[in-house]
């Protein structure tokens, strides 16, 4: 079973900067493994809040999470190979399109990476299924996000059977090892899984089908895949368990609650780069000598 | 002379929406010829209000450009090839990564594609000069950015003869083809090229060596870069004449005023997706039939 550690880093990084929200104040530490046919996608753990004040807080976050990005960018600029990768993976409708434009949102589009990852092209699926995701890579000072990722390699495909058994099945221990050289070359990497609820889905889906400016979002697989609901929820699990590591763990986030998956995925990402201790790069040049020519250019 | 119809768009598109100012009002339509000798960098055309005033519109103009920025994301998902590409020139700090944090950063990080032309690299100049340009043109959908550009290939190159007159020479006349070609492919080009003067820059440059956090930005370089700015100008006056044209067009922005060139670049990004008649893709399936699948799964 894989740790659930995902609420320390929300609780802990809120904490260091004094938040208390108004009396509200922050949920219990639940710590321990994580069982998805108990996991409960409407929690919000680590904050007692309301929607209300989960949204200001949110409001408040960004330009914390702003600040710390420019720095990485900045440090990356001056040769610091240290990046942070944001991998998003969640059914249809999770809500991985919702982080990327209200938290990703918030940082200077120049640090931000972004890629999807959909059906592989005819090209991608001639290699590796890891040649995709390296060619896509964050370089030093990028924030990276994933939307999909080499994770779907053991999840729709093991879910639908693209691959034999035995082959999706060493994919595991290779992709810890990926991330093991990964974060080894500088890479932090902060795995999200969002789970909805089956109801909570159809909410969702249903709204895409009742407003014509959302119908670009349907697809009529995305109710077949419902019926997989089983096979997903195992799938995952296994994802869970096999692949959260010390260096590279996963976030299990509860997300039938927008507000609170943004939110918690805002504290991860504002914890990973507080870890990485960030200062503004000193200056390469002699600050004096160089007033001098400005003055005299 | 090049056109100047930059002027235009940011009038009528805040005209199209009865956007008066309060009172203060639009300023006049100046069209004409750009002669850069005799351009004001601190101006604000088509524009009365003050700082406080633009930086207030600025705020309301961010969720309009943004809305139309989805529509073309969500066009280019139903496969619309069309794209718009943001062309961004200028000197140093003429503000070009404010324009991207600014206004870029308005929209949803995954409708953007950016990418910022540096010193060529060793692979990069074994190419082509258009090689990297290509390798980096917005698919369907998509709101590219380029923060500089292969009109690099006609100014720093030129500056600096780093090759010889008669090979930059041939290339306005190239890069003209390649845009006609790009935007009959449905790219609809937004070239936008910022101007500060000599004496702004100082202060900008200046800032830079006096606060530690902006050291990073702050290269050496520029200094010596300042002594070449007739040859600039000239470069640029050439880049605005010969490669201005009806499907490509030049914006000349002054930047003195970092609030006016954001400004001035939303209304020209919010123009150019407005003339494109964007409308919500029509569902490429049958609602009602979908909404029964849904109910029953």
């Amino acid at each position: 079973m894989a740790k659930s550690p995902w609420s320390t880093p929300i609780t802990e990084a809120l904490r260091a900067d004094g938040i208390e929200l108004g009396g509200i104040g922050l949920g219990d530490i639940e710590l321990g493994d994580i069982e998805l046919g108990a996991f409960d996608t409407s929690a919000t753990p680590g904050f007692r809040g309301d929607k209300k004040s989960g949204e200001r807080l949110l409001a408040e976050r960004g330009p914390v999470l702003s600040d710390l990005q420019e720095k990485l960018f900045a440090n990356g600029r001056s040769g610091d190979p240290r990046n942070v990768l944001l991998v998003l993976q969640g059914m249809d409708t999770a809500g991985k399109g919702g982080i990327v434009r209200h938290v990703i949102g918030s940082v200077d589009p120049q640090g931000v990476d972004h890629a999807a990852f959909g059906v592989p092209t005819a090209e991608e699926r001639r290699h590796h299924y890891l040649w995709r995701i390296r060619k896509r890579l964050p370089r030093g000072g990028q924030l990276g996000v994933f939307d999909r990722s080499h994770y779907e390699d053991v999840l729709v495909v093991r879910v639908h059977e693209l691959v034999p058994p035995d082959v999706w099945g060493r994919r595991y221990d290779e992709i810890n090892r990926f991330e093991r050289k990964l974060t080894e070359a500088g890479t932090t990497l902060v795995k999200v899984a969002m789970f909805v609820s089956l109801d909570e889905q159809k909410k969702r889906l249903a709204e895409r089908l009742n407003r014509p400016d959302k119908y670009w979002k349907f697809d009529p697989d995305d109710i077949a895949e419902r019926g997989h609901w089983p096979a997903y929820r195992e799938a995952y699990q296994d994802v869970l368990d096999r692949t959260s590591t010390e260096y590279a763990p996963w976030y299990a986030v509860p997300a039938d609650r927008k507000w609170y998956s943004r939110l918690a995925v805002t504290e991860l990402l504002i914890d990973a780069l507080r870890r990485l201790e960030l200062d503004w790069p000193a200056a390469q040049f002699d600050v004096e000598e160089q007033k001098r020519r400005l003055a005299a250019s």
